[in-house]
Formats: structure tokens, sequence, C-alpha cells
């Protein structure tokens, strides 16, 4: 079930189930000649809506714009600041909690989110921690990359070992290209840049990656492994939220 | 073109032929016993990618969560605080301000979001105003609501009369049945309670409106109306659109 | 009675027949060459300041500076952010349901804080929705610019016509004629420059409006005009307090 | 001249022959049983009015609240809390900077403001102090109590001994009953309860002292002083304001 | 006892004989040729470390980064602003209240934190008061310059009397020599300059202050007077922190 | 050499030969029945003095107070919320950048602060990025938890094997007894509790661990051990400080 396509009362009943849902976040920025803006919202998203369809679990709006700023050296991209989308995502648990949600699994699609994730959801628990014996009933968050489920992670060794690289990378394509065929690009088979050291603000970025990309030779992807692993991604998935909805 | 579609190359290239761009903005927040809780994100989203497909105009990622306080009382909806929402809408403008984009032209599918738009567009002048000389280039943010367009307003006029109401209204859901036919919903054909008074938070909001419509007879809607209005709004947000950057 | 002129015991007894006060809210920006800098600001104070006198209702202190980012461009103007702004309001309106109040009636004399009064209006209510169960006596706060009022639009009609226009309004200007004759200040009959379009920033509202004005006559200004508004608009006030206090 | 009853022009005049202004501060809380609640922003509103009148320096719009939150145990008192008032005072400075005023007098009226502006002031000058060679024209901020120059101690110490107290003092009430004799309050000549301890929130504040007063025997107020203490305190704030834009 | 070198238990164990702790607060900033840096948090740190030593009082970690940003004209000096230092201190206050502290006494050792931390005590008094009924624990807060101790201003005027002065003093740096004797630097003895006027941002206060002492012949410090000053101050800092967790 | 014990003139010496210092970043919270609750700041300052005064590099002064909110179920624990760490952090960075620091060695004692480390380097950057061509000179920051320096983790692989655990581990512990043997503190050699999932909130935290240790043998620590890792990780640090400066 998709929160956005759900009505009140289905979330009503829905609640009666489970009090877990999955959100999936991601950020708008750019993914190099070929890569799409959208990638690392699109990835997650598609990944939680298979969730979704294949088990009848619930699936919020997807945190599109996430923590890019180093990325904004590149039209199109878009950033919050970490504050910014520690609001956000504070917002948007407590709203959910304060009907009986009580479980947020975030999918995450983006390496440049995972610090401020884990700093919003401290903040949310700080907030109850500076209060003894509130007697709330629990939250708890989790963040999961889907990047780092062992299958993606076994399907990129296999699919493109080395040339994986960390930004634009092949299997991030392949599932955009999967989900999207009608937004395929192509780009000449140049090697991408190693990575000489970790990047900082925009410009400094940009002079370490002329093209965007981080050592990811982005020309691998194809739908066909987009696919792959997306199938394999979802099964985990299905089962990792089950496996944090049944912990005390 | 969809800028979570795009490359960043794309976007550079597009920048040589115009400064502007639509930003879906909405809300995720109950529509009632039938309409889709998603409903005032996803009708901004549908005509604006049909202005996309028919125009070419870039249009950025949906900014789905907006001000919905009033409706915490049903369960599934979420709201930003006003200031959260000021913050977003301020760093996803001035992140594509910096690379070169000067009109945003943001399309919104809530009421309750008008207030916290325009505050946030005096936030971003603010700072520009504040500093004399600053030399920056311009930037122009206007909100335009789909459901204030003339052609939406004379479609809900001829075939809703004043059975349209204010929320849940059958203008919206019939968009949402247009676009997410797989999503149709019914419901039993009680009228809406009419608004007593204005609505403040949350409690008050779900005792005036149990049902949480306000005075919509939403199972009046229809695909096909949803067409029309999508068809004849996608129009005229073109030529708004056009307008707007046409402005000196 | 004002609050600035009462002692907290007249409060305490005031609270045993209302729970409801007034507060005036304006701005501190250029009116043109001939209008006063607090024009905003003085005008629902004026106003109030009758309603108190006429019908007893408390009157709190004038929010003097406003939102007024768009005349920075012109000394003397004084402006809030919006954020800075939400902040006031909530911490006046709260500061005063602490000890009872639960209607803010706030009488505005400036365009350009209606978006962001409606913000911090939810952002006070967001505060309570995200709380379920709060128990908390409820809030209700309700914005009336003067100037919508229906009296102050046909006085306005017949006396300037399409002469008003919306910013440095003859209307507006009459009512400081009216209650500072002392500051009355006089300007060649220029006619003001019309609004090609709306505007942003400091310097693009100085450059499309070199005097300050947008499309009024200043100069039609009188005192009698001036007292005919403040004895209609003082009587519309109070019926609408009345109305809103009475609301269930 | 007063900056409300002043046009843009008139202000760039003046800006040709002074860049400072003086801006009164006070605080809207209770006073005890016969003081106005609005007391320490009339008393240096007052004082600063005399000053314009007798001087000719601008005079901003008062701060009418300030940071009173131990009051809050009284009706009708209002706090900024102080990070609301630290944006608050910024916001008006930079405003004013903006367009060249450099020296910001604050003639204040509340103790419990002073180490919030002092606050606020480092605030607005770190901003600066964390940019190397900004090369923008100096800020200067000031604050100054009436109550501590040197005439008020003088007159005080004459007129009430140690009978002055320290809040609802008879010199603050005398200037509220010499400026507004129509809202002169009586109460029962009760000596003050004299203060045990430093107070800390509402609740102790209200604990400590039932009626509101420190220590100070208020009906021994006169309008008769306070016009000896306006008289004078006008005076050397004239002397003090000048002093101040004398300064290298 | 210092916090950070005990164990929660032996914490549990000490809040059942008392509900409150010394905090010492101070600065990193220039303290002229010859001061350290650290000045302003090592004398405030030693005292308050004698007094746990010779008392018992528990000590918690010093808060070494304080307001000091009319410093950064000079290499090495860090403020936080205020509004930073605001939160830092509420943080640390209703962390320790959370678990039964209900008195906190700082020991301040920089002048440029006073406005800021008395600030933060009425943020954290105000989220208090604008509850009514809250029945929580009371909190009480007090602030204690070592330099204002009768003990220290009496040793000070004993030996150096007018070439004290008030930045980069022999008084304070006597005491980092006494507890850093590896520490001791010497500088050529040159008197310092005197104050003009009060300063402002940091390239103010260098210009006024080159070699950054405020009228202080730091050059007169010794260790033996920096005992003398933390053996007399320690004493009364036991007393004065005795007395104020005796107060009702 | 140490900040807070060097003169204004020494660091601009200093800024000569090297843009880069170390700020050690630690935590004050529970380390169950024996470990200080200081550990966490404790054990990075002590290999960052030792660093400091074997390879001259500078050591700005600890912050001691981290983001500890899931450990405030037992006394003596401080948090700040991760929004204020991330105001510490960016003011503590930007106030040395503005005299000519462009590279902070972040050297970490606690796990709990790396997501807001990296979040607040972020706030940092973003700043940045979304100005274009703002020429400022390169800020670079790096965080380094001393025990993921490989000689830490041999050391305790070694020492401790799979008895180390992960809060109040022996390695931690051994520091702190090596640095402060005045404190060291024994317990009842009960292992700790296996860790059955993640932990939430301070109430779960506390109900999960109930002596505050997770899975960590602390009796096992020994001040010799200390040294070994002291000496080992300061080594490390150097070389690893070294490299950071190298970097283009």
């Amino acid at each position: 079930m998709l929160l956005q396509q759900a009505t009140w009362q289905e979330v009503d009943e829905y609640l009666t189930r489970s009090k877990g849902l999955i959100v999936p976040i991601g950020s708008t920025e750019q993914h190099g000649p070929m890569g799409l803006i959208g990638t690392d919202a699109l990835c997650p998203e598609v990944i939680a809506h298979r969730v979704s369809a294949d088990a009848g679990i619930l699936v919020g709006p997807t945190i599109s714009v996430g923590m890019a700023q180093h990325h904004l050296g590149f039209s199109g991209s878009i950033t919050l600041r970490p504050t910014t989308l520690i609001a956000v995502i504070k917002d948007y648990v407590l709203s959910l909690a304060r009907n009986g949600f009580e479980r947020f699994y975030f999918l995450n699609g983006h390496g440049g989110n995972i610090a401020t994730i884990g700093a919003a959801f401290s903040e949310i628990y700080a907030e109850r921690s500076l209060q003894r014996g509130s007697n709330q009933p629990g939250i708890m968050c989790k963040n999961q990359n889907w990047f780092t489920l062992p299958s993606a992670q076994r399907i990129s060794k296999e699919q493109f070992g080395d040339r994986e690289g960390s930004h634009a990378t092949p299997s991030e394509i392949s599932i955009t290209q999967y989900a999207y065929p009608e937004a395929i690009k192509s780009m000449s088979e140049d090697k991408a840049d190693a990575a000489p050291r970790s990047f900082t603000d925009a410009e400094d970025y940009r002079s370490l990656f002329p093209d965007g990309r981080i050592e990811a030779d982005s020309f691998l992807a194809s739908p066909e492994v987009g696919k792959e692993i997306v199938d394999a991604c979802s099964k985990e998935v299905i089962a990792s939220f089950n496996a944090f909805l049944a912990q005390d």
C-alpha cells in the first residue's frame, strides 16, 4: 500500500495489523553524463514500491531532496542543508507517530544522506530522552541503504567488479534504466576518474570529478541488471522490514 | 523535461534556453473516505508532468509533504511545521539559483500551503534585501494553485456547482482517478458537513469534520472530469509559465 | 481596555468576562513621499484603540514591525524576517494563553504580513496537533485586515475609486492624518506608477516603484475621510470580534 | 523626529546629518496592583519621545514586548523567549543599517532585558567578526537603561529612598502617571515583600512575590515626580546620545 | 568529585546528598602577548577543581569555548555565537536536570559570557514559564564570575591596583601561571592601551587594542599571586555554593 | 602546542608553518560500573595531547559534551542535541578559519558523535557550496575515531578479543586508567549483556543495558594496556594528520 494512494480509513485499518512503514529517501543531484539527477531518490522508491506491491507493506512519500551540497557545482543539483533535512525527517516521523506508527524504516539511496539521517534520528530520540518517564509509546527508526544490502553488493561485484565506483555507479543507473526505460541515456566509454582523496564542498568536488562520476563506469549499466537488483533487493527489504518490526 | 530524469548536461543545455522551472508542491493528508492521502501532491504533479511533456518545460521534484497540521487527527497525514517548509523551499530555490535558475514557478495543490509558501518567498527575498548592492542575479518566485486557475474553476462550477466544497473536492479526486485509475475508491453518497467556521488545530478540525471532508461531495468525482481538468489546466499553466518568464 | 494601561488584576477580572483580545499588527516601512513610515502599524492601532474605548475590548500592544523586506530599498524601513515574525507571534500568543486567553484577533494593517501571520498561526497550531490528546484549552487565532473590511472598501471606492492603489493609499494616509494631524505631509500631485508586475526583493521593488507608492494617489488623502474610515471600521471590528468570540 | 511619523525622504535627509537613532525597548508584564502592564515599555518611550521633540533625534518604534518570562504567573504578561528577542533586535538593526544607520542607542526600561540585549548585540557583531575584511561600515550598539541614569537614581533616592525597590517601583509608576494621567490606579498601602533570593521561573516568582512587586512601595508614586524624572532623564539621554555619536 | 572522573553510580549516590553542581565556563580567546588563549576557561576550572577536591562538590566538564566574537581579530580565538551558547547551556542543564539535579552554579571566567549566560538561564526558565502547572521540580541557575568574588577583587587591588585592567589582567594570568607553570610566557613591560570607549566587533576591537590587552599590565603576574587568588576564591566559592543550595 | 596554553602570537607563528590543527571531541556519559563518565572525551584528549607534545601539532580545546541522548537514563550523562552540536562545530571551525586555519582534524572518542560530526561538516560546506565563486580559501574537515585506528583495533583484539564490546570497553577504560590512575574504579566481574538489537532513546537503552555497558567486559582494563594504546595511536595520529595536511 502506498500512503499517497490510500485513504485515512485504510491507514487506520493497516495500523491494526502493523505499526511500521517504509520511507524512501534519496537525493536530487547530478549523476554524471548518463545518470539521472533523480537516481538516488528513484532507486529506493522503485524498490520500496515493489516491496509494497509484493508484501502489502505501507510506503510513505519519497523524500526526494536530500543532503547533496557537494554536487552543487553541477546544474540541477539540489540540497537541503543538514539542519533542514533533520527538521523534515523529524516532522515526518512525529506526524505519523501521532496516530500510532512506531517503526520507521528508511530505505536510503544516497551515501551523502547517511550521517544526517543518523543525526535526525538522534534529534527525535533526544527530545524524548530529555524527559523522564514520558510514557510515550516507543519510536524506533532504522536506516537501510539499498546499496549496502547483501544482494546489491553481490550483484554489483558479479556484474561490475571494481568498475562499480561510488557515484553514478552502473548498479544505480541500471535500476533507473529498468524502471524508466524511456529515460535511458548514453555516454562515451570514458573511465571515471579515481578519487584522489575525499571531497569537501561543491567547488572542490567538481575540481576532483569533472564529469561528476566517482570511479564509476556508468556506461556498464543495463536494464537487465537493474531488474535483477530490484528483484533481489525487494525480497531482502521485505525480510529486513519484517525482522525490524518483530524486534521487541 | 523532468529534472529527476535529466542529466546535468541536459540541464546546462536547458539553461541556455530558459532560466525557469516548475516546482509541484502539495501535501500528504487525509482526503476523506475516498480521496487519496496524496491528492494534493499528485494533482499538481500530474499537471506539471503533462506540461513538461507538452511544452518541454523543466519540472523539479515534487515537494510532497506540506503544511497539513490541521489534518493530523486522521491517520496517515503528515505535516511539516511552517518553519520547516520555509527552510525546505529556501534550500530548494537557492540550490538551483546557484547554477543559474532565476524563475521559480510553484504549482501548488494545497490551500494550507499558500501562506507558508508566501512566507518562504519573503524569507528568500529578505536575505537579499538586507544586503545593499548585492548585485546577485534576480530570483523571482511565483505561486500558482492549480485549483484557482480559471479553467479549473470553470469546470468545477459546471460539473459540481456548490457541491465542490473545499477539501476532498470532486475536482481534485477526479484528477487522481484519471491519473491513478487503479486507486479509485468509493464511498456512500453522504453529503459532506458544512463548515460552521474556520478550523484551528487537528482536534478541532476532526471535531468539525468527522469524515475529513469540508463541504465536498467527493463521490461526484470521475476520471473523465479529471482528464478535462488536466487537459485544460496544463494549457493554462504553459501560458502562465511563459508569461512569468517573459516578465522583465 | 488597553493591556499596556491595565493592571494584572484588571486582566484577571476581564478574563472572567472574555477570553479574547485584539492584537494590532503592522509594519514600519516607507509609504511614499507623504505617507508615514509607521502607517501600517498606526492604522490598526488607531482603530483598535477606538474599539477598546467604545466596547471595552482588551487590546494588546501593537506589533509595530512586520514583514517589509521589499521596502528595504528606502531609508527607515524595517523588516522582521518571516521566521522572526513567526516566533514573535507565537511567543505573544502562548504567553497570553498561559493565563487563560483563548481567542486572538489580529487586526492587521499590512498586506505583506498576511502570509506570515497565517504561517505563524499554523506554527502555533502545529505544536498542538503533533500531540494527541493534549487536552489543552483551545487557541483560536484570526487575522482581519482593516483594509479588507467592507466599510473600508466601500469608503475607499466612493472616495478614491481606482486611484486608491495598493501601497501608500489615500485611505491609509487619511487615517494617519486624522489620528496624527501634526504629522500631515504634502507632495506634488504626481500620479503613482502602475504596477507592471509583482515585485520580489528590495532592489526590484525600488526599481519598479521609484517613489515608493504602488498605483496610489496618496495626495487625495484627507483627515475627514480618515475619520469616516475609523468610525466605520471600529464598528465593524466590534461586531466581527464579538462574532469571533461567540463561535463554538 | 519619530520614525513612524516620518517619510523616507525625511529619513534620507536626517541621514545626511546623523547616522544614529534611539530605540525604546521595554516589556509588557505585570507591575503589581497599581503599576501598568506596559510600564517598562511606556517609560523609555515617553523619555525618548521627549528627547525627539527637544533635540530632533530620530526615535524608532518601541519594542514593547521584551523578556519577561518570570512574570508569566500573572495575567496579561507577555514574553519573548531570549532567542526570539535576539532575532527581533538583529533584524531591526540590520534593516536600518542597510540604508546607512550606524549607531543604535537602545533606551531600555526593563532589567530583565539587559542580558538578552547584550547577547543580541554580540549576535550582530559575531556575524561580522566571523568574516575577515568585510569592509562593511561599522555598526555600534549601546544599551542605556533609563533607570540607571544618574538623574533617575538621584531622584529615586531623594523621593523614595529604600522604598523604591526593584519592580513596580514608585519611580517608574510616577512616569506613567505623568504621561497617562487617565490611567492612574491606586492600591492599599501595603509594603511590598522583601526579596529573599533571586527568582527563577514564573511559578517561582509568583510564590516569592504574591502581588507582583519586588520591595517596591508603588503607592508612593506621583505624576509630579514622574515629570521630574522625565525632564531630567531626557536631558541626560540627549547628552549621552550625542556623546555616543561623537565617538570615533 | 569531577563528573568526568566519576561513574554513574557515584553520581546517583551524590544525588542522595546534594542536588547541585558547579559548571566552569570560560572562553578560548587571545589574552595579549603573554596571556594564554585558554585563560578564561582555565581560571574557573582551576578554582572549581580545587573546590571539588576540598569540599567534595561535584564539578561538571568545563564549557571551554564561550562568547568571544570581539577577539576574532586575533589568531586562535574561537567564539560561539550567543544563540549557540544558549543552546549549549540549555542542553547541558536539562540533561542533568533529567536525572535529578536542580541547582546549577556556573563559575564563569569571561566577562563577555555574562549576558549570554543570563539569556540562556532565561531561555531555560521561559520554557517552563510558558506552561502553567507543569509541576516539574525546580531548576535554579546562578552565575558567579570568579573575578568579581570579593577576595579576587581585594587581592587584585592590593597587588595590581589600577594596573589590573580588564582583559589579560595580571590576576587571571597569575592563576594560569600558578596552575600551568610550564606555560609561563613573558613580554616586554609595555603599558597596555587605555580603553577610549567600548568595542564592537573584531575589527573594531583590534584597532582599539592592537596587542589584545585592555588596560592590563599582564607582566605583573606571578604564580604566587595566582596561588593566593585560587586559595581565597575556592574558599569563597564553597561558601557561596553552599548558600546557593541552602536557599528554599 | 595546546591552543589553550598558547598566545595569539604563537598561533600566528604556527600558521606560517601549518594550516591544520587537531580537535579532540568526545562525550560526557555513563560508562558502566567502572568507566568514567568523561571516558569518551578524555581518551581523544589524552592521545591528542601526546601528539601535541611529540610532534608540535596544535590541539584545540576538547569538545567534551557530545551527542549522548541514549545515555540520559543514567545520572551524570549530558547530551547536546544534534542540532546544537552542529552549531558548536560550525562556530568552532569558522572562528579558526577566519584567521587562516584550513584543515580541521577531529579526533573523536564517541561512536554516537559520528553521524552528527558528519552532518556538521556538511552544514559548513553547504554554506559555501550554495555560493558560486566565493573564492574563499578551502576548509577541509576530517573525522578520525581513535578506536578505529588500526593499532587501536589490533591491541583491542589481542588483549580483549570479543570481550571488548562496544560501550565501556576495556580499551577505553584502559586509557583513562593510564592517564588518570587516581580515578581507577573496580567492579564485580559480571559479563556485560549482549546487545539484542540497536537501541533508540534513553529509556530504551537503559532497559536493554541495565548497568550501562554494551557487551564490554570493562573489568579487563589495565593502565598498561592503556599506555600501549596511547603510544601506538599517537604515532598513527601524527602520520594520519600529516597525510591529511599534505593532501592537495
